[in-house]
C-alpha cells in the first residue's frame, strides 16, 4: 500500500509532465488569474487565517511570531502583486545553450527545462505559500508544500484560492499540492520520496534545515543560515565602516544576510571600535569581543568560543580584532556558513585577495551583506538563498528551478 | 576524538583552499610532471598491481572483472596520456559570468570557483584512481578517493606516484587523499562529512550508488544506471534504426549508455521486428518482448513486468510494441532511469515531440544512445554521467566539477 505522501508524489509526478508542456502565455495567463482570484476571494482568506491567529494567541506564542503569521489586506495584495511580478519575469524554459555540431555531424546543445516536482517544507509564513507556488509554477514544475501546523488554515485556504484560479484557465490543479496532514511522521515519508520529488528546499531555522540535510534521500538545496562577517581592513575607510556595519546589522535584525561578526585589523582598531561600538549602542546591539577588543572599549562584553559560529538573528554581534588580512580570511573561513561577507578597504590587492579567498555564496567589497537578496540582485524574484554549492549557490530566482537537457539531432550517426 | 575520515576531511578542506589559489600554469605543470612520473614509475605500478590481480584470481574473481583491474604498460601510458589532455583543456575556474551594474552602482558577478572537496566512491577500475585526480585538480580542487579493497595496493601505489609528482612541483600533496582504510563503516564515516566534504560522487554498479543516496548527508550527484530505450517511429527508416539498435545494443555491452529495451510503433512493427531481432541475433542478442511482439517473430522469449525496468548491461534486451507516440512516451517516461532516450523517425513533429517530453540527460533523434559520453560530447574529459538533475546533468566535464560564487564590487553602498 502506497502511504499518504507517495500518493501526493505521484499525483505531483504526474501534473509536472502537464506542466512542462505549458507555454509561457498559458503560464503567465493562470498567474494573473490566480491573483486576480486572491483578491476577489480576499475576505475568505482573512477568515480563514484568523483561526491560525486565535489559536496562536491562545496558545501563548510571541508577538513576532503571530505578526509573520497574520495576513492582512496589503499582505494579500502584495501576495497577489508578487504573482504578476513573475507573470512579468521571462520565462527561462525552452532556453538551448550553446549547440554545437560534432565532427560526425551530430548537432548537441542544452535545453533548458523544468525540475519536475519541487518539494517546499516551510515554517510559519503563510506568504511562502503563493510565491513558491508562483515560482514554481511559472518554471513548469509541480510543487509539494508543507508548510507549518500554526499556518494549516491559511494555507488551505490559500491553496483552495490558487486551485480554483488554475481551474478558470483549464490548468492542471495538481500543479500545486498542499501536504494537509501536519504530522511529523508525513515530513519523513516527504524526504524519502527520491524518485517522485525532484528537489527538496527547506525554508525555516536551522533545525528544521538540518532535520532535512540529515534525512532527505531526496537532493536538498539548503538555504538561510547566515553567520555574516564584515571585515574593517587596516586601509578602510572608518566612516563608510561604520555607515555599512550600522546599516548590515540593525536595518533588520532577525534576516539572514544581517552582519553577525565584526573582524577589524589591529591598525584602524583603536580608531575603529569605538566609533562603531557607540553606533550600535544607539541602536541597542551588544557587543561581544576578544581580549584586545575588551580593552579598547569599556562597552564591550566578552565573547566565548561559541559566539563566533553563533547566527544572533537579534541585537547582539560579535568582534574580533585581527593581525593581518591573512588572519581575517582563515577566521571568517573557519566560522562563516557560507553566505554573504563583505571587507572594507581601500586597497586594491586586498579587495581583490578578500573576494578570491573567502568561500561564501557571495562576497562583497565596500558594501552591505544585506543586497544578497533576490531583488537586490536583480532577479526580480526568489525561492531562498542557498547556502551550499551544488546546483544553486547565493540567491535563487527562476533558473535555479530548472535543469538542462541534452537534445541532440542526428541522421543516422553510429558510434565506432 | 574525530575519527579517522574526519581527519582526513580536514586535511582535504585544508589543502583545498590551496588549490583553489593555484593558477592555471601551476596546474598544467602539476599534471604533466605527475604525468611523467607515472610513465618513470611503470615497473613499480605493475608489481603493485600484481598483488591485486594475484589476490583477486586466488579469490576466484571473474575473468571480466580481473581484466578491469589489471594495469598493463599500455593502460598505465593511457592514464599519463589522459593527464595530458587534462592539462591541455581550458581551465574553467575564474571566468566571470554576466557581470553587471545595478541602479545604486552595485557590480555584481557569477565566479567560476572550485566545490572545494570532492569525495570518490568507486569499485575496481584503478585507472579511475589518476583520471578523478586530474579532473579534481585542473579544478583547483582536494578529491578523497575511496576505491575498491580489490585494488587496494594499485591505488595506494598510483596516489604514490601522484604526490611524489606534485612534490616535484612543490604542490600541496594533500590535493589528493585516499583512504586506506577499506573498511565499511570508512565508507558510512565518509558519508557524513557534511561540511567537510562538498559533494560525493559514486561511481559503479547501482548498490553502491543506492547506499550513497540513501545513506549520504554530504550532497550526492547520482551517476551510472542506464536503462536506455529505442524508440522506432511509424514513419522511421527501417535500415537507419536496425543499423542505430545494433550499434546502441552491441558495439558495448555493460556500459551504461546501451541500449537495453526497444519500443516499436505497431505500423511498422510487421516489417522491423524481423530485421531487428534476425540482427540482434547473430549478435547472441535475447530478446524478450510483450505479446504482439512474441505473435510477430518466433525468436522473442516472453518479457514480464520486470524486464521493462531492467538494465541487463549484458546480452539481452527487452521489446514493446505499441499503439502510438504517446504510449510510447508513457512507456520510456515510466521504466527508464532518466539517462539517453533515442527516436528513429523521418517526421517532423515527432522528433520535436519526443525530445520535448521524454525525460532524461540525453534525447536523441536519429543516433545512437552510445554517444552519451563526455568526450563524445566534445568535453574532454568525463568524470562520470549524472542521472539526476540538480546540478549537473549527462555527461560531466570539468565545469561540473566548479560552482560560482557572487562577487560584488560596491564603493560604500547601504541597503534603504
Amino acid at each position: 500500500m502506497e502511504n499518504y505522501m507517495e500518493i501526493l508524489g505521484r499525483r505531483a509526478k504526474s501534473a509536472s509532465r502537464e506542466g512542462a508542456k505549458l507555454g509561457t502565455d498559458a503560464k503567465n495567463r493562470g498567474l494573473i488569474t490566480v491573483a486576480e482570484e486572491l483578491i476577489r476571494q480576499k475576505a475568505y482568506l482573512l477568515e480563514e487565517n484568523t483561526k491560525d491567529v486565535e489559536a496562536a494567541k491562545e496558545k501563548g506564542v510571541k508577538e513576532s511570531l503571530i505578526d509573520r503569521l497574520q495576513l492582512t489586506e496589503s499582505r494579500i495584495e502584495a501576495m497577489a502583486e508578487g504573482l504578476c511580478q513573475i507573470a512579468a519575469l521571462e520565462d527561462p524554459i525552452g532556453e538551448v545553450l550553446g549547440m554545437k555540431t560534432r565532427p560526425n555531424g551530430l548537432q548537441i546543445g542544452k535545453k533548458r527545462v523544468p525540475l519536475g516536482v519541487v518539494g517546499i517544507i516551510y515554517e510559519s509564513r503563510p506568504n511562502v505559500t503563493a510565491d513558491a507556488f508562483g515560482l514554481c509554477f511559472k518554471t513548469g514544475n509541480a510543487v509539494i508544500l508543507r508548510g507549518g501546523s500554526d499556518a494549516i488554515h491559511s494555507n488551505l485556504a490559500i491553496v483552495k484560492v490558487i486551485k480554483e484560479g488554475l481551474m478558470k484557465e483549464k490548468l492542471p490543479q495538481d500543479l500545486i499540492l498542499l501536504v494537509e496532514d501536519t504530522s511529523r511522521e508525513v515530513v519523513s515519508d516527504m524526504m524519502k520520496l527520491h524518485g517522485l520529488i525532484d528537489v527538496l528546499i527547506p525554508r525555516g531555522g536551522a533545525g528544521l534545515i538540518a532535520n532535512v540535510v540529515n534525512n532527505s534521500t531526496v537532493p536538498v538545496i539548503e538555504t538561510g543560515t547566515g553567520n555574516c562577517h564584515i571585515y574593517v581592513d587596516e586601509s578602510a575607510d572608518l566612516n563608510m565602516a561604520t555607515e555599512i556595519i550600522e546599516n548590515a546589522k540593525t536595518q533588520r535584525m532577525g534576516v539572514c544576510n544581517a552582519c553577525e561578526s565584526l573582524v577589524i585589523h589591529e591598525k584602524v582598531a583603536e580608531l575603529a571600535v569605538p566609533q562603531i561600538v557607540q553606533c550600535l549602542k544607539n541602536h541597542g546591539v551588544e557587543v561581544r569581543g576578544d581580549e584586545r577588543a575588551q580593552k579598547i572599549s569599556d562597552d564591550i562584553w566578552p565573547a566565548t568560543e561559541e559566539d563566533w559560529g553563533t547566527e544572533y538573528l537579534d541585537a547582539i554581534i560579535s568582534m574580533k580584532i585581527v593581525d593581518s588580512m591573512d588572519q581575517a580570511i582563515e577566521h571568517i573561513n573557519r566560522y562563516n556558513t557560507g553566505h554573504s561577507e563583505s571587507i572594507i578597504t581601500q586597497n586594491y590587492e586586498h579587495a581583490l585577495q578578500f573576494q578570491n579567498e573567502i568561500d561564501a555564496a557571495a562576497v562583497y567589497v565596500n558594501a552591505s551583506t544585506r543586497f544578497t537578496d533576490g531583488f537586490e540582485f536583480g532577479f526580480g524574484a526568489e525561492i531562498g538563498i542557498s547556502t551550499q554549492k551544488l546546483h544553486a549557490r547565493g540567491p535563487m530566482g527562476l533558473e535555479a528551478l530548472t535543469t538542462t537537457k541534452y537534445i541532440i539531432f542526428g541522421n543516422g550517426q553510429i558510434r565506432k
